[in-house]
């Protein structure tokens, strides 16, 4: 499905409640609002997460499709830090292969009375689909094709809120693959909600927007002058096969032409904060002398993650 | 081991408790009969499963020797709802590949104080060994051989028994592969144990029980006969390898010959139910307008499966 | 990095408290004896492991880089029975591959506010590295290359003294593959810290200490001289890669040569020990009826295998 045929609208009931999570288009400022603020109070003075009984008797499935050890591993830990019961479906020996289509797999969990499930999948809409097609469970999209990866972009808001006031005077900019990014695609959505509107995506030609959608967006090749006195700058993750698309033979002159390093930094301001979704390639997309600098957050975003990933499914188990 | 010589002794104690399940045999309708009832007190009047402290204090290991997911999670989900902690041990990576035998291997999880193995291996009479070796350890068989997969057939006489009333007065007919399946024996010998008389088993010939044994059962070939004025259709899930053996070229001609179409559930009782293991063949062994039909119960077995296998461990865990 | 070149002291903090566990050196009586009281309380007069509820609010990830379901399982088993969350990492799809750094994988698993890794690694040294780089995590090594195995030493101590009453009197041989042990390396520590002296190496010479290191330490190729009147016979696992380098063709010879008999076990003190860290190679390390003889404690090891680490993760717990 392209993903400007993707539609949210099932992720609020009739009262405009959140039951699902599967984008952030058709997600108000409040709701974005309400999820950061319940994520903040899962974090002490100290910056411990702490640990809630409030899905003491519920259970959640991790459905990855695509494998990701990381991302699976934040909504795992999320999911038991609220007291949920976990069940990581190993899909590679499942079901799907023995010509059981999704949507029975996904039935057939709903049966076995499972709460809520953490999807992800390189199809794009495919958590919408199985939302649309059972009917008491939760979906929490955990990334899908080059669509959405809502909680990622929910991460970086809090953090971008836990260190700058105002959203609506921010400058944001994103680097990298812009056009097969659903983490980009989820961050700009989220930060046009919150108010922000000077957003900045910087990216080589072939993975940039095309002439359309930069009419309502900043777009830019050169990263020096993207990143000119930007506040928070956002650095993607490089996938190698996107490098030869690109055109771009080698790490290095990805680096050279893309790569934030302390030198373009210093175009930001001086309080700029960096930010990664990680894994990081060090000395790829970003010099390690700035992703362990004092201007990088990358650390921070990750217990972030767990944070608003437990938000997210307390918001979500609150429906009845 | 041919599945005549296996001997299910050993699971009751000297009083006639259940201290392992092995198989059907040898338990009389009172033990089939107090395994339905804890199971049904399980579910709510809402149909929704509740969660015990039961097992509060005891760990599970799920040993599936076979790859099965499905069947894998639905252990997983019952144990982490009666509060039990559950070991999946990985037996691709596992200590059997060291030369180590599987005695051994079991031997070990004893001493580890793990209080149930959950054991599912290709070959009969596996887990009755098992219990015979060791000492203090409940072994629940999720499934040998050909030869008996237990909680299946109790999930499916749970479900029999919340639409019909009394086993005694049912025509239960069982379709398909029927002298390779363990769901097949195990569902016979809990119907023939609960007093249902008019059990017919169809299939194609070579899948079908041996002369001497369809003396005692009806046996039949033709589907359209064997579901006249049935109370209770169960499929079986069809094995591709099994359709060669069949002499049955295609997925088509099994669906023409023995699959459960509308027209062929219209020769059942109006009130019929049709019953899968799961997962199922759509269009091979059922019609998907039967198998999301008003007769089909196929998503409350699910259910129930959860039920009875955590009421199974729940009985296993009181013997003292 | 060598052995010899490792330090544990970041193992313990400026008061001389145990913050994490990498390698026995280091170590004093008083911190070995107060881990085995630890254990020996969780243990009720029936043998029975006691569930705790002390790491209610931790949480432990599994780092196995080198695949042993059997050492996984049993601190799984251990984190679970002090009621501490376990994440099992799966670093066969994990960042690690994309060019992530072991290091950044590990700070961002202590981003997620995990609490304690268990890390096992063929590198030698790896746990202490990972100990070194990061601040807020407590490491437990489960076996760093041939260096060190501290939980596995620990829990042959706790056997050898539920059995034998003073370390200092007693007569321990150890067999086997002794220059690649790591369960040899830190068991001759461990003995040497609780006083015992007469300690003999039995191996083929390739598989043997140096000269050198042969000094202090009684060291034998003939084990009927090596286990004369022992109190204890600890044998090792053999790696059938190791016969090879010892010039042994088969299993056969290597059993003639050093496997662990009847006959010679009665070379050893009448009420000798038998142990064994599993799993055993029946007929080639030792034979069965000395395996399962009435001087074995091989089964005792496992159980104690549990109580060690849980004893280990609670003391680990308690720093602040």
């Amino acid at each position: 499905m392209k993903t400007d045929q993707i539609s949210n609208a099932i992720q609020l009931d009739s009262s405009g409640r959140l039951i699902h999570l599967l984008g952030l288009e058709g997600l108000s400022k409040k709701h974005l609002t309400n999820i950061l603020d319940v994520a903040d109070s899962l974090i002490d003075s100290n910056g411990k997460l702490k640990k809630s009984k409030v899905l003491d008797n519920m259970s959640i499935a991790n459905l990855f499709f695509e494998p990701s050890t990381r991302t699976r591993n934040t909504f795992e830990i999320a999911a038991k830090r609220t007291s949920a019961n976990v069940i990581n479906v190993d899909l590679k020996n499942s079901a799907t292969k023995k010509n059981e289509s999704i949507i029975d797999t996904m039935r057939t969990l709903e049966a076995m009375q499972i709460d809520m499930f953490v999807i992800r999948h390189k199809q794009n809409g495919l958590p919408h689909m199985v939302a649309e097609s059972i009917g008491n469970v939760s979906i929490l999209n955990a990334g899908d094709g080059i669509n959405a990866h809502p909680t990622q972009a929910l991460l970086d808001m809090l953090s971008i809120r836990q260190h700058k006031k105002d959203f609506k005077k921010l400058s944001v900019a994103i680097v990298g693959d812009i056009v097969h990014s659903r983490v980009a695609h989820s961050d700009i959505q989220a930060l046009k909600t919150l108010g922000t509107t000077d957003i900045r995506l910087i990216a080589p030609p072939p993975l940039q927007y095309d002439a359309e959608k930069c009419v309502a967006i900043n777009c830019y090749d050169d990263i020096e002058k993207g990143i000119e006195d930007c506040d928070v700058v956002m650095i993607l993750r490089l996938q190698k096969e996107r490098m030869l698309e690109a055109e771009i033979p080698n790490e290095q002159e990805y680096f050279d032409r893309y790569g934030l390093s302390t030198g373009r930094l210093a175009l930001a301001k001086p309080d700029a904060i960096v930010m990664h979704p990680g894994p990081i390639n060090r000395g790829v997309e970003i010099e390690s002398s700035v992703a362990d600098g004092p201007n990088s957050i990358i650390l921070k975003q990750v217990t972030n993650g767990i944070a608003v990933r437990m938000a997210v499914m307390e918001i979500l188990a609150r429906k009845d």
